[in-house]
């Protein structure tokens, strides 16, 4: 393995990374090819430079794994079933196993029926959302994935965190690149807030209450506190929907009924996941769409620019092209994340 | 009819506001039940306070229509359906007749198919976009709705006019009042700037840049610039996300392709909506859904306030509360508005 550290900054192969990732994991039980999957996922977030949603979520995973609240085991089992419309019971799983495979089981349903609702009940933090949506664009899909998560943002004008960061994604196919969206429903994701405590950043104005609701740019007031939703009762609308949706709907649990994901270590969060998918050539020939896409990158590219901006980039762009520079040079990870996977290495006797 | 007037506020009773509208659009050739379709959307926006989406926009619907451009008789074409997918073309006739006869449609699909994907190709401005997913809630279904629109926002960092304010929509029912979200994806809709520069009140900082890029919170630059996103590229995102959706993939036009409703007249828009319609049952039984949906309101509405706050409100509550309020009092329309209808019903000869 090639691990290269240079002001506290680690580049890694990627390929060494998901190996590594792999290997813990199958250290705690998770057979090898559902531990490639989730390496692949976790790898593929820092590869895109989205670190906060990559490997450095999998000392908890590994915590957890080991304190019985996620089965190592993802043993998915179809709850229900119609034309469009597939829910499966993660049972406690892996949540990149179980969404991933839900959502390929999903395509062929919409390849048939038009479109198919997926829905995941009881399972567990799935990472960079938008992989699922892309990876159901690969097969000409437009795509919009949801999860609900941890309370830690309040409802418009309080202060009880009662309601995710949930995310949610939208993607389509093109000629080349996906176009996806992928954004959580607060101002900012807590993990960009967790690395600017890190790092030692202020936040932003409008990213965060303290506890007693007062404003902050302290990222450690924030982390202790509540993030304030996008667009304040936009931001808000939006998490509760997919927290309905993706909770309440899938019969997971939601709301304050999510426990803290570093909390008891020992209690299932029992999360759900919620996707549509579209099948695009039964509204338009693919071509057609791909044409479409065309023209409006075409036109989104060309538009004249507000001082200070170099140029515009559609959704998912940026995740692309750092995709490319690090898929070569290396995932770049903080030393502070290494070290973690590194000290699990250790202790479980990996070189 | 009961018309009152006081301080440039007009009150007028519900029944009496909808006869108006339905007699007028008849006047233009509208078959009398697509008419009351119409003129039922556009006063339920009006009485549930928001009047941005109201009866103020029947003048250029009218106009249109005397231009050609809309088609008074809508005469809805399915061009695909598969089990849980339907796209109709319009054929360019009124947004509310198309949308709201595809979703009842849909409705019919998913109830056997568990979800329903539902394109309305070259259709036209359907009003408050909420509506049509509380007709879904109606029925039992979890439903997000689309529609793309004149561009007047640009992509994130650019300035040049390329996508709609394009609205999201999102609801469930409840036993009580549905949850209903209905967001533009601008900071704020273009129809509150207008009301804004009509009763001569400044924006709020973050809703509006000049045609050359500058901000500014006056709502007559705002109107004749570009309206930004809210949450910068999130907001974009989304917006694109709808153009994609309701405008490429239906087949209708997208971006810069749409003319501006208030240009040649002539001119028809050829606007693209888009639904999904999730039957509940198929995932929880309806019981179910709502005992958590009771557990969640009991959970949002009971959260501490932040200072300055007197209580928690769930999506739609606020609306579905002036609603009560105004179909005992009567619509409330601002003066100029009014008159432009009454300018109408003389023209027409309708007392």
């Amino acid at each position: 393995m090639k691990v290269s550290i240079d002001n506290d900054i680690v580049t890694i192969g990627p390929q060494d990374l998901r190996n590594l990732v792999t290997d813990l994991l199958e250290k705690v039980g998770v057979p090898r090819w559902d531990g490639a999957t989730v390496a692949e996922i976790m790898v593929n977030a820092d590869l895109k430079g989205v670190e906060s949603h990559g490997v450095r979520w999998l000392d908890i995973y590994l915590k957890r794994i080991q304190a019985g609240s996620v089965k190592p085991v993802t043993d998915l089992k179809v709850v229900q079933e119609k034309a469009g419309l597939l829910l499966v019971d993660a049972q406690g799983g892996l949540g990149q196993v179980a969404f991933t495979k839900a959502i390929e089981m999903g395509i062929a349903k919409a390849k048939t029926a038009g479109v198919c609702a997926v829905g995941v009940r009881n399972t567990n933090h799935c990472g960079m959302l938008g992989f699922y949506t892309e990876l159901a664009t690969k097969a000409n899909m437009a795509a919009m994935t949801m999860t609900n998560s941890t309370p830690l943002m309040a409802p418009w004008g309080g202060t009880t965190l009662s309601i995710g960061t949930n995310p949610i994604s939208f993607g389509v196919p093109t000629q080349g690149e996906p176009v996806i969206l992928d954004m959580a429903t607060s101002a900012s994701a807590r993990g960009k807030v967790f690395l600017a405590a890190q790092k030692g950043y202020k936040l932003p104005d409008g990213v965060a209450l303290t506890k007693d609701g007062e404003p902050t740019t302290d990222p450690k007031e924030a982390l202790e506190g509540i993030l304030l939703p996008v667009g304040g009762p936009k931001g808000y609308g939006l998490s509760l929907i997919i927290d309905i949706m993706a909770g309440i709907m899938t019969g997971s649990n939601f709301g304050q009924g999510i426990t803290s994901l570093y909390g008891d270590l020992a209690q299932a969060q029992n999360i759900g996941h919620f996707a549509v998918l579209v099948n695009i050539e039964d509204f338009l020939a693919v071509d057609d769409f791909f044409a479409g896409m065309q023209r409006s990158r075409t036109e989104l590219k060309s538009s004249k620019l507000v001082k200070g901006f170099t140029e515009i980039f559609l959704p998912g762009e940026i995740e692309a092209n750092t995709l490319k520079q690090r898929t070569e040079k290396g995932a770049v990870l903080p030393l502070a994340t290494w070290s973690v996977l590194d000290g699990w290495a250790k202790k479980f006797g990996i070189q």
